[in-house]
């Protein structure tokens, strides 16, 4: 303990690091990235679980893919969902979320998605993964792969203290022996295969998921993402109806990268992409007016399923505390069924509320 | 002199002025609101000329109104162009741009939509009006009342050293006796008219035009613009194709208003509306894209007539003045037609450009 507290003393002085709990577990999260260690690293005692890295987009496929990817690299599916890394600690599974909060809801359902024999094996091993489903206490909307309540797929595995991830090799092998899922794998290729890789991206585009990861095979950890026109077509759809509560730039960004989808891949109808993104925004700008309208508010409901009714509690207190002031989250139900406590909540989108409350009000705005 | 020299000064030396020059007329202008004076406020020897002040915006219409407009008020059309304030100084028309800027354009052409005669029997007179029509060189898309060429439509009349408006009946009688063109009016109204008024705004919706301002009448100067969806329509085409050049709320807001229209207005069928949108938003940025991947730029032709040559020289010094780093301004030609000088030159949209060239050099994003 003596020589944690000595590493991470400066950074919780300096507010880049702050002290939380989970029951009588402490540990440490870096608030922002310091030095080499990135955003949501957690200190667990003397062990360091070290921040899952940003990966950097590619927004033109072909240029991006020649400028970098000089090796051959595998290409993996981005499943929409939320970033979570699961450790155990002291027993028992942690989910660590991409803020590097241990995550109630996660922590309750890891035991669902994981057999614990791996943490037997390799006591240190890191599962980075994302958690995908309708049932989350995060994401409207995450990938189709998943059409009720919530699982896990590893993407990646790490040990504490290290930031590097296993070969890619080695987590097939562990997904494979502790049978955890993995996210769906679209094989090895080069640059050379550019016109094959370009007809998977048709193909996740036209089943509306979400884009790829390209990992270069062997030792550099290069990464890069490209997501699909439908998958910006889906966050604008899913943003608007909180337009207000999200940076302008999340709108005209998706925006942007639908066009440069089009111009390049194409494997769509451009008139029925047009039709689709205005449809997408209308209706989701529409749809915060109508909430508003009818209830005064706008916001949506969130569903998930626990295990232990007392991990409900604690997410609920967890969404309190990270929100602050910007959302309101107000508990609906919790109830047993069947073998789970289904909870719901809505959480208010204070920003597009206030603002359309403004405007109802009469508010005349300079711009 | 002196006694505006001294006026001018401490916000000549904290650079919220600067001292200006249009051929041999020296004159100061505000680069900021200052106190009670607006942005574009200009100092011409002892004579101030106030800026134009900003027209708050009502989004929601009847709520605005009924909050608002306690008075009746008119109901002028908002013409799509650009705000000029017309003087006369040393017995030259000067025409100021909002920024209050001597327009080298507008006062190369004022002679030929003002009759002089006005500042013959008010030598303080100032004539603000809007400047429309296809051939200007700031605005790509102004209304469609004028197909050719630019025409000036006065919207208030004030004096030198006045902040007041003159009353709406002496500035109609004041553009009739010498022969000024006003933007259309649609009447005088309260409250109580609202649907009246909605149809006005249906109409004006359907003819692409942009929208309207309430002016109340009588002593207070309260004033509120509204804007159709057309206008939005034509706002997001025009811009998309210089979408890193403005702020991502520029497509934002107006998406919004298109929305509030929608829900509010109607007279727009809200599946043509997605439509044209999506096609705005998908048109306009890959309008950007081709440009790029055609040119290696992005960028739009202006032309507009002068009747002095030098005054089109002037225009360009000016716009490489003002627009500085961000956009680059090049000249393609100047040649005489009939009674005109025709003036072509291309904006370089540079914030536009150097992200495109640097996507498709591969950059690798982080975001």
């Amino acid at each position: 303990m003596g020589q944690s507290e000595a590493l991470w003393e400066p950074w919780i002085l300096t507010r880049r690091a702050t002290r939380e709990n989970w029951k009588d577990i402490s540990y440490v999260r870096l608030a922002t990235d310091v030095g080499s260690f990135p955003k949501g690293t957690v200190g667990l005692a003397d062990r360091i679980v070290y921040g899952y890295p940003k990966i950097p987009r590619i927004e033109v496929l072909e240029k991006g893919l020649r400028t970098h990817f000089t090796h051959p690299f595998w290409v993996e599916e981005k499943v929409d969902g939320y970033n979570v890394r699961v450790v155990c600690w002291e027993g028992e599974l942690l989910a660590l979320t991409r803020g590097g909060f241990v995550c109630p809801f996660t922590t309750d359902r890891a035991g669902d998605w994981i057999d614990r024999e791996i943490f037997r094996e390799i006591p240190d091993v890191v599962l980075c993964g994302e958690v995908v489903g309708p049932d989350n206490p995060y994401v409207i909307s995450t990938s189709p792969l998943v059409e009720r309540d919530a699982r896990f797929f590893l993407f990646d595995v790490m040990r504490m203290g290290s930031q590097e991830f296993v070969p890619h090799e080695l987590k097939q092998e562990l997904a494979r022996r502790f049978g955890i899922d993995l996210v769906p794998l679209y094989g090895q290729w080069t640059t050379e295969d550019i016109p094959r890789i370009r007809e998977i991206i048709v193909e996740l585009n036209r089943k509306a998921r979400e884009g790829v990861i390209f990992k270069e095979a062997g030792g550099r950890s290069l990464r890069a993402k490209y997501v699909t026109a439908s998958s910006d077509l889906s966050d604008i759809a899913a943003m608007g109806e909180r337009f207000y509560d999200v940076h302008p730039s999340y709108f005209t960004s998706r925006i942007l990268r639908l066009v440069l989808f089009l111009s390049e891949i194409g494997g769509a109808n451009p008139l029925e992409l047009e039709t689709e993104l205005g449809r997408a925004l209308v209706r989701g700008y529409g749809k915060a007016v109508k909430e508003f309208l009818k209830h005064g508010q706008c916001g949506d409901e969130f569903r998930c399923r626990f295990r232990n009714p007392e991990n409900a509690e604690r997410l609920i207190q967890h969404l309190h505390k990270v929100e602050g002031e910007k959302s309101r989250t107000l508990v609906r139900e919790l109830k047993q069924e069947g073998d789970f406590w289904v909870l719901r909540f809505y959480k208010v989108y204070s920003a597009t509320t206030d603002l359309l409350r403004n405007l109802w009000e009469g508010l005349l705005r300079f711009d």
